[in-house]
């Protein structure tokens, strides 16, 4: 195994230290509870957002922490969910008397635990939590480590969404409504190319031929739906938008998310945006906003994800919204 | 060679296809001459700024052409300079009457056709053109492209720092002295734990055992200065800390910039960046700001580069100032 990287036990701890010291005017972080904060808290009144999951998919969802999207992150050992005490803790510290919003991707663990510090938070500090549990991978039904669909891309696109309603001054039913709706409105599939390796692993999850690519892979090396030869940029385009176009729900303009699952470089993941883009035109599908880059990866593996939302004129105007995180950052 | 491309020949034009559609606010393409130009033409009577080079360096330079960075870049084959042509094209493209810098990667190639496009500029419409020759890779004398150092990470600080002394109206001479000045004032190294695969030549360009490390590698693995077992990535920043600090000139604090050079995954090199930090703290060196992230890469090399830049206020000033482009922003 190549990483670079200290002890294997302490990865999570070393690169939120990082971080802390790479963005100190957007974050802090809390080490004993693996916590990436806002620099500078919300304002009061507003509903508060926090997030989390298992390390290992940076930048989500530290990377999407400050004004216009989170305002906590739990970091998880690798691949692995926090546990309900990090959340407990984010949710004391952002709350800002409008309750909190957690959103969840939708792997058992994760769910598991931010369900029970919804309660315990409620229970001791009788703070409103609501959550949302994002499943917009339509590869497979269930997998690994999920009943039903996985919650992947569009994750990203919910915190935003939602970051930004909450930011607006929307209360905690209103925010929870609009990720919900962010949720339903999106669809994604991705591919590998090769494994990640996990460091606690030493070597690579699964193994794929030189010529191999698993078609609807999770963001933990799951299995997708099959294995095929690998295609041309275009190919990969189409096999993965033909089954998320089957599911989109409503009509009118789309968001498309190109994102890149961690070893796959930027010169590709453009490539495989225009052919999207041009797939999309052909079907009459208008692409009113695009998304490019390595937003929710699974370390070292080489793949990509594409995720589809359809846009109204509210959620444009939120996605439109300023934002300013390590990650994602415009209009301020 | 498992890669999301169509055509090998099309990569370069096909990326930029790509990036127009995902980036239609701050960026327009110029298919025939492959350039990225701004969407908004920056005001009459400022300097302007082109760079370019071999692609496969993504975000580098398109990903920085924006306000407050570059006015345009252009790009070559991957790994192979542009041809004077597109240079001569970006230069009357941009011009705004008072000259253009033109920011040049120390590579024989990249020289010798923006050296002729100056003069071509200058002949066929006497617009004034000045170079500044990035140099800042202290790991080797001369390189198998490059007579003297090679043009790495403190490449985009100058574009940066430049593009912030233009937005801010100095003229021609004070901005050339200002890139001149940063470049002046950097110094980097980098290590490979893979090869890359340039798509064109379909396998990786060296070999490096399952424990082994290139100390100093190139970004288009370029030999280093030796290969060493791999090791803690805190004995990997000392390894490249050292030999930067030795030739750092002047005092104060630094900027320190955390480069990933494309399949190394962000966990990894906020990791580095603590490690970096600490090392740092320990000489004496206060870090007065920071970047971390893939910047400047080597399509899929596995790998990171530390660049230490010196700071003063001005400096300081210049590289705090808004920047709105897809890879860099802050402050708009």
């Amino acid at each position: 195994m190549k990483k670079i990287i200290d002890a294997v036990d302490d990865v999570v701890v070393d690169a939120l230290r990082g971080m802390s010291l790479a963005h100190p005017d957007t974050l802090r972080v809390d080490l004993d509870h693996r916590l990436v904060l806002r620099a500078q808290p919300k304002d009061d009144g507003k509903v508060a957002i926090i997030s989390g999951g298992g390390s290992g998919h940076e930048p989500l969802h530290g990377g999407f922490v400050g004004h216009g999207m989170l305002d906590a992150a739990c970091a998880g050992e690798v691949f692995t969910s926090p546990v309900p005490d990090q959340m407990t803790a984010a949710i004391a510290a952002v709350d800002r008397g409008a309750g909190v919003l957690q959103i969840v991707k939708n792997y058992t663990g994760d769910v598991m635990n931010f369900e029970m510090a919804a309660e315990l938070a409620d229970a001791e500090s009788g703070i409103a939590v609501r959550s949302v549990i994002t499943n917009d991978d339509v590869a497979v039904e269930d997998s690994t480590f999920t009943a039903g669909r996985r919650g992947v891309g569009g994750t990203v696109l919910v915190e935003k969404i939602a970051g930004a309603a909450a930011e607006e001054g929307l209360d905690l039913e209103a925010v929870t409504a609009v990720a919900e709706r962010v949720n339903a409105g999106a669809r994604s599939m991705g591919v590998a190319l090769t494994s990640a390796t996990v460091p606690a692993n030493g070597k690579p999850s699964f193994e794929l031929g030189e010529d191999e690519v698993e078609i609807g892979i999770g963001i933990h090396g799951e299995p997708g739906r099959r294995r095929e030869k690998l295609a041309p940029a275009k190919d990969l385009a189409r096999t993965m938008l033909e089954p998320i176009l089957a599911e989109l729900p409503g009509e009118g303009p789309v968001l498309l998310f190109v994102n890149g699952l961690g070893g796959t470089p930027l010169l590709e993941l453009y490539i495989l945006a225009a052919d999207a883009h041009e797939i999309l035109a052909e079907a009459g599908i208008e692409v009113s906003r695009h998304l490019v880059g390595n937003f929710i990866t699974s370390l070292d593996m080489a793949g990509a994800s594409l995720t589809l939302l359809r846009l109204d004129e509210e959620l444009t105007r939120w996605w439109d919204a300023p934002v300013s995180t390590p990650a994602l950052r415009k209009g301020i």
